[in-house]
């Protein structure tokens, strides 16, 4: 094997090498749709103590791949690790989403900030040691993180939001404070997806989560343009094998044409966006640049019968249409995944028919 | 005066009849923000208590205009008055949102559904002549109604949700079932709107809130196809006069070169969309068909002080560009509003620099 490349195929697709079907993974594939998951978690009493404990972490990545032939592994963790890293006291309550105990929204606050100490997210890069080992090869092993503006609305807002007040107010009102936090956040992340690549993470994704709620404009300033920060910090290549990265805004299909410019191999994208259009923008040619693209089954598809599941899963394989076949040059590719996380609500039997329509369906289409 | 068409700046704009400035109003303008719509509920005890009273209704629609410099009216009602008609029993408990005492789910529920007879809307369609003559032709009067895919959301739901996991399980398990609840809607909706137009409306907007929750596919089958068969039924001039047509798709920015061809006025986009770029898409030429563009500031600038608030608008109206001047035939024009309805938490005060700006600078774009 050429050591700069991989024979996995969900690697070969990141980088536009052609592939013999498409691959696919899922969204908090290890998640609470999982009866195996809830039992792990059960025994670490909280998700902290699940994304803390490495053995647990181990235990529950695998279990989706167990079930189910996936094509990657994701490392179990939140995207909010950095800040809390940082001091901001994340904590899960029982039914409801994440919570920091301490907010950011003024000069002080942010004055306070700083890109905090690796060590204290030890805990992560000896899960993705840990992980990366027990997978023995079966699939690479996906590290990720927040985007810094995705980080930077959880830290301003504490919580969760629907309208994004606080955030936006001290982007509108403030913006030299937002670009300060949006720096830190930046190199955090960086050095954050670094020491997982060092780990042994073989390829990285940033979910820039909250992008699309962004105004056309501060998008472009206050997520994209950090994005690109992180990106051009992070290692493209690890003992001499390509590490590729992805990038995956919700609800930023109309930023797909400036999203081309970014240094990352791969664009995901929510199931608002026609695969074939994307293609035609960012998908680039054979032997030409271009963008992988990763996506974009609404999840909610998974709640109907299996016979209806596939007939999805077909519509979105087709959307994209014939991947390249040119063994000897990069070209347009696809990685099957869903528009966002899978619901916990999800009958597990259900992914099933998704994944072999993936596999099937796509070996089909390149014949 | 040509009985087709009227003087006011916002009328002209939705045609795209050149105006000597870009008119606004704003989404929800009738709202909580404003400490008399507050006093005003006080007295009407609930939010439906204050929709079902004409006098209620017609005080707190006339509001905003006694403050603001505001180039039109919108009835003060609710998207969900349609399904209460039908006997869904629509509720507000305080500070949450909209909520039905019977949600629509099955075979059965769906068999049970029917147009309503407009008479249970009554109060509605007095609000409307109430309010028009309120005006006394100070400003026109917008009338509106939920579009069938995001009355449907919240029938199926029975209230808001984040997930749509109830009302996407329906629509990909049992489309036969969907489509008849959304072809009743629709058919509901048009009566619904004409009946407005015969009250007094001079104009009819559809709120599509969650169509942009669809995906792409989903979105032309379940959500635009239904707006287009309530634009098939909606009058387009009443005693002579032409009535505009206003579609907002919140999140529907991926789609507008599809919504080119619905058959109405305007088309409302959220902040997400460069309006420069839609201008391009479904604006049209000097001479020749288009759409008006209706958009679209991020609500959350109003929290940010005046000044940076007039830098934003100002973008907001360069992003367009200049209207044509063309006063003898139609061309590309612009309506100035928030990409949604404003916040509960504005500053009252901060609206002035938001309507002052927009006359202002949208002059000087003229010259």
């Amino acid at each position: 094997m050429n050591p700069s490349s991989s024979n996995h195929t969900f690697i070969k697709a990141c980088l536009r090498q052609a592939t013999d079907y498409t691959p696919v993974w899922l969204m908090r594939q290890a998640g609470r749709y999982l009866p195996e998951y809830c039992a792990t978690r059960a025994k670490a009493g909280s998700f902290m103590g699940l994304a803390t404990n490495v053995d647990y972490a181990t235990e529950v990545t695998l279990q989706p791949l167990d079930r189910y032939a996936l094509d990657a592994a994701i490392l179990f963790s939140d995207i909010l690790t950095v800040p809390d890293a940082m001091g901001l006291g994340l904590s899960f309550a029982q039914g409801e989403g994440p919570k920091f105990a301490k907010s950011v929204r003024n000069e002080a606050d942010v004055a306070s900030l700083a890109v905090p100490d690796m060590n204290k997210l030890r805990y992560v890069f000896d899960a993705v040691s840990s992980i990366r080992k027990a997978l023995q090869e079966r699939v690479p092993l996906i590290g990720f993180s927040g985007s810094p503006w995705t980080l930077a609305c959880y830290m301003v807002e504490g919580a969760g939001s629907d309208d994004y007040r606080h955030v936006k107010t001290l982007m509108y009102s403030r913006p030299d404070l937002m670009h300060r936090i949006l720096e830190i956040n930046a190199d955090a992340v960086a050095q954050y997806l670094n020491a997982q690549i060092e780990a042994g993470a073989q390829a990285v994704m940033i979910f820039d989560s909250w992008g699309g709620v962004l105004a056309d404009g501060a998008f472009q300033t206050f997520s994209l343009a950090y994005t690109a920060r992180v990106l051009a910090q992070v290692k493209k290549e690890h003992d001499g094998v390509r590490i590729p990265s992805i990038v995956f805004t919700k609800g930023g299909g109309l930023w797909l044409p400036e999203m081309a410019d970014l240094s990352c191999d791969v664009l995901g994208v929510d199931w608002t966006v026609n695969l074939g259009k994307a293609r035609q923008q960012v998908g680039g040619q054979v032997g030409g640049p271009g963008k992988a693209l990763q996506g974009n089954l609404d999840p909610n598809v998974l709640f109907s019968p299996p016979d209806h599941i596939a007939r999805e899963v077909r519509s979105v394989l087709d959307s994209f249409g014939k991947p390249h076949a040119n063994t000897r040059t990069s070209g347009p590719t696809h990685i099957f995944n869903l528009g966002h996380g899978i619901s916990q609500y999800t009958p597990p039997e259900h992914v099933h028919a998704l994944v072999e329509t993936v596999h099937q369906h796509s070996r089909g289409l390149r014949n």
